[in-house]
């Protein structure tokens, strides 16, 4: 191995310099951006210019004589390739283990050392917690330095892409209603100003969109409101002119992206201003005056943008199914190919992708294929890359997870399809998964449930086989917005009062069981929160139930009938009748003979 | 109303004149010891002494001009009555808002404002919040003053009951083995001293037990533990001579319980001290010399002792068997009573503590039995008094919640009787119950899965149709100690990482439905936490079932068989079948028939 060929070990050297400059003992690169997104521009993907990891979450440290890169098991594999050569080591953390950096940090250094992390990026909770912990250890956590400035000469600049309009029928509620909305929260809070950072909360508020980052339909921006004016702070040039005298027509104003910071840093004494600590930099916060009162909440958008309206339902259920029968496309062809043509995952996600393209109202992939098959299955986040994928040969099970970004509603699903002959190991498998996602799919519960008590009801039928599986059962899903939205998570998350579950909340149900280096099985549909009637006309409090939105087949290729109860067997009809009534009008040709064949009477 | 004849009214005065002596605006009284137990002895009971009212729970706050109690459902019929002629206003909260009275306050206070709270008797948690929120109001908390002791002329003294060994068989590890276990625990948190002011935990480490509250059989005391001694601050002559010379041969020296405090405020600078939060008082919190390095962290004691042993396993299945055979006598009679002689609800608990008492290893009941019948049992903490109580006559459903103190063991168990005719609505209830408790009762999880994340497994059923119940699912049980222990409860508690479920550890599966003014369902079992076989050996983490350990027929009279599937109707039989077996052994003549009758294939 030529470790020459690293550029990595020399940029993680020119770190070095530049701590001693500083007279530090430590950077601390996390995965993030200061709207504290999941997906980062280029210009905040500082950790993976420094360690050449591509992986989406992980945290880099690097002192005068270590470097180490935190991630989760998701990314071993990756990362161990990724990292050869570069000097880094990369320290396998659990994926419940979000803060095994700081004790890392805390073991290195000594009392009165000084660690750097750029405020600009770091959230307001999580830097507190950072700051305890190594003020604990008597450490000193500088954050007004911003390091990679020093030392990436030809970093990326801002994304420039241009901003659009969400418009109505999609967008059945106007802007001026949103911003209304949020003013008489703030009221409630006794709030006069409201600053936002999170790109899918002002992407909510002002109905627009953007393609700054991949998957997320969102742009880069900052948000301020007060009783009168709502300032949107965002790049020049990137906002059309027709759609910001629009924008001002209805109340909101433009400013440059980086007046952001100095307008918090001018908000008049005595004003009261509600932030959201989990979503609002320390470096914003830093920027309020202290004769500023600061009220932490949840944002109000992040509650009201989780609550999809009845119009909107209607246009997610027509984007499922277009969805639905963008899968018949690609199943079809799938299954008539197979076999006379070498088909690889690549392909997959080609021939998927450019099945959704064909679809009414589609504008990009809401997140990155997963096509894996057998033992690439097993491992929940894989990526088949050029450089390294299977072939689709031989017997075992494909299990392929995809979505769409359309107009009218994001998209995400998962099945698993049965390729050559599927062992009775496999098929016990699939039918316990599909077992634990009925289970979910039926239940009833109280409005107002905490989104995480609910996860048990998914994971008891593999629980009473022995099986687990290591990741949550189920994210909440935005409106043509980010594929995971919050507040709501069906997983062993600590409920909180935010998580209360609400009618028109979307949210994946999406259990899995999987076998290191043999296959994977993971069933995913999104359903729809909604009022529930019972025998009980609310005796007990409102019930809400799940209206299940995802549309498309099930392969009873791989149930093992006998594992199957016979109301589990009448649901699974029931969804096929559902998925082949709603897909028929939509489809035609051999779509259509594979959408009746695979929707027969179980 | 003769306002005259409540007490109560002058000794809100005598208060208020104290409160004007000390400048104090107002005076919090909790139902609160310094043992921060659930049952007090009655020199803790000022609530009650202030205000007339008996109830268990609830705060007492009297101002210059207001009084006013806050007590949760269960509480207002009573409160309402026992509050008559006393001046003080019943505030009625939600059972989750136990911080209501400090919003109340707040309201009622100005900045500036003392209020007055005895610190030996809040817990330093609770203590602390108190103090934020009225921090935030720019009211100042003082907690160094008793006034109960200025304002109570016949206030009881401490109790006196003696202190006896809970000796082997029944205790199977001797207390110098639990002694170490709980020193080892220190030295991982690197303490060198411990501060236990919870009785419980004093209890289960010394191996002995009291009878100075009604219920739990527990005595008052403090103990403080270093790396050689450990000593017990216990009431003079309360420990018999040759008991207290046992227990020095085992390591314990004894001391006066008013020596705990002095004994805190003397630890040597240097120490480090470990205390449990929520298990101290803030008064033994401010004790601490400043010197003293102070870990937060739960009880060791707590954790041990929710994980009973396999001799004490055994032990409870002994005295589930004793207390099963307890029921079926008692049950006999009633079925061969009822029509022949007038019963009540208090004859019921009469003869149902009569039965208990005949077996063997009997100490007492572990709690005041529920009998209630129709429309008492929907109050799920009825108690009938001489004063009110029902006839069993005519139709309807009887609930029974009872259980006892056996040196083998803690039994708590509800049943619910058909007298007359059950109507299908009845019968429907019952059923629906009886799914809830067995949806549980057989589901398996995962070793360390947090005991709330439980909960909705048990609900599900019941929420399908549009019914909750407003208590937790499952409650800790001690070994011969408290009926309610923790730290694990199935129910909306937030989880923390303590309430790991683990292996040995006893909860109650107790759900149920409520119709006021109508009739309650519960239906109750103790189950054990044991490892649980299954076809993946492990691959997936360690698994756990519950053993149910309750030893009582469930009347199939209740059920409404249409609503059983085949699988619900294969467990109640089974679970009979196990009944019949354990206790045909320990009845006989009218017993064993029923038994015999009760126990048949459904």
């Amino acid at each position: 191995m030529d470790t020459r060929l690293s550029p990595n070990r020399e940029r993680v050297e020119r770190v070095r310099e530049a701590l001693a400059r500083h007279a530090a003992a430590a950077l601390l690169v996390p995965s993030a951006d200061p709207h504290l997104s999941e997906y980062l521009p280029g210009r905040w993907q500082g950790r993976e210019w420094l360690s050449g990891f591509t992986g989406s979450m992980g945290t880099l440290v690097i002192t005068p004589t270590q470097a180490a890169l935190f991630a989760d098991s998701r990314y071993w594999v990756q990362a161990d390739k990724e990292l050869q050569g570069s000097g880094i080591t990369l320290v396998k953390i659990p994926t419940t283990a979000a803060s095994h950096h700081i004790d890392w940090l805390a073991q290195q250094l000594q009392r009165g050392d000084v660690v750097l992390a750029d405020g600009q990026v770091l959230g307001l909770a999580g830097a507190q917690q950072l700051r305890q912990a190594l003020d604990a250890q008597g450490v000193q956590l500088r954050t007004d330095l911003d390091l990679l400035a020093e030392v990436w000469p030809d970093r990326p600049a801002l994304p420039v892409a241009a901003v659009y309009a969400h418009a109505a029928p999609q967008a059945p509620e106007p802007r001026s209603t949103r911003l209304a909305r949020v003013r008489e929260a703030m009221a409630r809070q006794g709030a006069s100003h409201h600053f936002v950072s999170t790109v899918d909360d002002i992407a909510w508020i002002t109905n627009l969109r953007g393609a700054d980052v991949e998957y997320n339909p969102v742009f880069i921006a900052h948000l301020l409101i007060d009783a009168t004016r709502a300032t949107l702070f965002v790049g020049a040039g990137k906002v059309p002119a027709a759609l910001a005298t629009q924008l001002q027509a209805e109340g909101f104003a433009l400013a440059d992206y980086a007046q952001a910071a100095p307008a918090l840093a001018a908000l008049p004494a005595g004003s009261v201003l509600l932030v959201d600590p989990r979503r609002i930099t320390l470096g914003f916060r830093q920027q309020v005056p202290s004769a500023v009162r600061v009220v932490e909440a949840i944002n109000p958008s992040t509650l009201f943008k989780s609550r999809k309206g009845e119009a909107e339902a209607g246009f997610v259920r027509e984007a499922m199914a277009e969805d639905g029968a963008a899968m018949c496309e690609f199943y079809a062809w799938f299954e008539s190919a197979l076999g006379h043509e070498r088909i690889s995952e690549l392909t997959i996600d080609e021939k998927l992708s450019a099945a959704r393209a064909r679809r009414a109202g589609f504008v990009g992939l809401s997140f990155s294929t997963i096509a894996g098959f057998n033992a690439n299955g097993a491992l929940p986040h894989y990526r088949a890359l050029p450089s390294a994928y299977s072939w689709i040969e031989g017997n075992g099970l494909l299990l392929i997870d995809s979505g769409g970004q359309y107009l009218g509603g994001t998209t995400d699903i998962t099945r698993v399809w049965p390729i050559g002959t599927v062992s009775a190991a496999q098929q016990r498998d699939f039918t316990l998964v599909l077992k634990a996602m009925m289970n979910l799919s039926r239940t009833r519960f109280p409005r107002g449930t905490l989104s995480p008590m609910l996860d048990a009801i998914a994971r008891a039928p593999l629980w009473a086989e022995g099986i687990d599986y290591g990741h949550g059962t189920g994210h909440g899903v935005g409106y043509f917005l980010n594929v995971h939205e919050g507040p709501q998570s069906i997983s062993k998350a600590v409920p909180e009062a935010t998580m209360a579950m609400e009618p028109g909340m979307i949210t994946s149900i999406e259990p899995g069981v999987y076998r290191p280096g043999q296959w994977g099985v993971r069933i995913e549909n999104l359903v729809l929160n909604v009022p529930a009637e019972t025998p009980e006309n609310g005796a007990f409090g409102d019930m809400l139930a799940f209206e299940t939105l995802t549309l498309c087949p099930i392969d009873v290729r791989c149930i093992a009938r006998n594992l199957m109860r016979e109301d589990e067997i009448d649901w699974l009809n029931r969804y096929h009748v559902m998925v082949r009534e709603r897909l028929s009008p939509r489809v035609s040709g051999p779509a259509k003979d594979w959408l009746e064949a695979r929707t027969q009477v179980f």
